[in-house]
């Protein structure tokens, strides 16, 4: 991890090509809207990816130090959280009706699903969708309960009551299962949102007067498989003014990290980005940070994350609706599960469930 | 499964042997109050029972026939979904402070945990406590909200609000996890919550005018490898009147049986006993089942079953105190985690720390 490019390491590059073309290969067997039906979706199912890799791979080092790399910012997750067959269903997912999906679209910057921000930050979405919603939109009033009969469902928050012919639930399924419902869940539903846990992932960013690294000829990217921060991007608005250092901790290290006092979590992760991009980066004029799982209305990210056994035992429930009530989510998309992509389709396809039944 | 007893297949029975040999054997090195902290937590936490046994079994049909019929009674749940490591801890466990937990003493009817039953049943336990405690016990006004703060707890529920200087919350991590919590529960407890769920477990019971099963000579016990119903035993109150078989059917089994109809599921399941024990038990004078997985305040048994990966990330969390708020219930137990006994524990264990801080 000295300053500038290093090549990964030629120990791993036979594993990780040879890894990422089977997986890849693999992931084309498995059925994007119901994965549990992958002719091999009983083994793949049964076992995690670590214990996949331990079979099918040659160097232990690539297995324990470069794969966790990929999973904890992926996915928030060690590589034994994660069931094989939802790993393979995540890399078919991160394709459209077009074109296959591949690891490498999941992960690129260049063509891939970490290519494109929004000006101004992805929150201005959110903002602008609820101005044009105007006074619908509430806020501060969690749901907390939930009924249903055959005239119509009640939505009981905090502050207010509303009664509807249909309801759509778009928050994690692991949330979901923290609303009360009457009638009660069915036993699949239920089952399936008390083992659907959110990924364990935060966030790092360093803020300085200008993107500094751009003059060495650095991007700004760096892959760190000894560090907390697994991944950083250049995330300086248009015009470098500041420039931003964007970091992903996730899996062990954020367990690791946000047990520490916050002013030793900015020593470390400065002092990362001194040995990345050298001495300008040890003065930062702000220093961010986000954990996703401390989050009341999250509880985690970037995505629900299912261990072995849960797709075979209950995936088909993750979105039939339940008589009045509709699931979405990213977490019920078929393609871009786990992306932004993948809540819009949700929100779509729900809307359209619920179009179907007025 | 012809009438009478079907010695086990020989070709499981080299397996069979080896498995629980080494599986006893493993278990010796994990310490039942930190699994995590076993020598081979890291391997053994990243892996399911399932991929162990794939790698550690010679016959197929022994991992696939026979372990199932094993896991489904004892976890409500399939080899796949169980983290090998939490498997040797339950063996673990499956002893006292003087006796190392076995395999055997956890599924064996004679000197193992499934020897003892109540004369009038076990919920004559809690009637009976219920009893003294008198009016201290409400009934009826779930819990839905626990605040607290420098001066004390305040337990919210839906009739009483009740004010008290320490609490104990006495549920499955998976319901503490539906409880709203003020100020808000720390990160890895609410990620264990999680990541925690209950098996899917349920009983059937036909009852018969005698215990007609014994004229042949036969006990009531039959572990059956292809039938909805893994494990029976002869049920009957002391007397023998009347005669009841009682059998548990757990896992992929119990998910395919509940959704059948009842009269379907009645129908399977006499089936099945006529088939062990013969055509007297074609027409039991009643037929009871329970399906755990849909008790609203239950949500699953027998216990919670941590998939690869939790033990190693959260597994501290299980039954540290959050403050003034404290946690009981089997599945925060050392030994005998998942029965009566380690509830019983759980619960001296609580008070014992609620009354160091009073």
């Amino acid at each position: 991890s000295a300053l500038g490019t290093a090549p990964p390491d030629p120990a791993y590059t036979a594993d990780l090509v040879a890894t990422v073309a089977q997986l890849d290969q693999m992931s084309t067997t498995v059925p994007v809207d119901a994965p549990w039906q992958a002719a091999n979706a009983q083994a793949w199912d049964n076992e995690s990816l670590e214990s996949w890799l331990a079979a099918n791979t040659v160097n232990p080092d690539f297995r324990k130090t470069l794969v966790p790399v990929a999973t904890r910012p992926i996915f928030g997750a060690e590589p034994g959280e994660l069931s094989l067959l939802f790993t393979l269903f995540y890399i078919a997912a991160s394709g459209n009706e077009k074109h296959p999906g591949t690891f490498e679209r999941n992960f690129d910057t260049r063509n891939g699903a970490q290519m494109s921000r929004f000006v101004g930050g992805t929150q201005l979405i959110a903002i602008k969708m609820a101005k044009q919603l105007g006074r619908r939109v509430l806020l501060g009033t969690p749901v907390r309960r939930i009924e249903q009969d055959k005239g119509g469902v009640r939505v009981i928050s905090d502050h207010h009551t509303v009664h509807a012919k249909q309801a759509i639930v778009a928050i994690p399924p692991t949330l979901c299962g923290r609303i009360y419902y009457e009638p009660k869940m069915p036993v699949a539903r239920d089952q399936l949102t008390q083992r659907l846990p959110q990924g364990t992932l935060g966030k790092v960013a360093a803020l300085y007067d200008r993107p500094f690294w751009r003059d060495d000829g650095l991007t700004g990217s760096v892959i760190n498989t000894h560090g907390y921060v697994s991944f950083t991007v250049d995330d300086s608005p248009p015009g470098g003014k500041p420039g931003v250092i964007f970091g992903f901790v996730g899996g062990d290290r954020a367990r690791e990290f946000f047990r520490k006092p916050l002013k030793k979590r900015r020593k470390l992760i400065i002092a990362e980005f001194v040995d990345a991009f050298g001495a300008k980066a040890a003065h930062p004029k702000g220093y961010f940070e986000t954990n996703w799982s401390a989050e009341e209305w999250t509880r985690g990210c970037p995505v629900a994350i299912p261990g072995p056994g849960l797709l075979l035992a209950y995936g088909d429930s993750i979105r039939k609706p339940v008589k009045r009530i509709h699931w979405a989510g990213t977490e019920t998309s078929t393609y871009w599960n786990g992306y932004m992509d993948g809540a819009v389709r949700s929100g779509q396809r729900a809307a359209a469930e619920v179009l179907d039944e007025l």
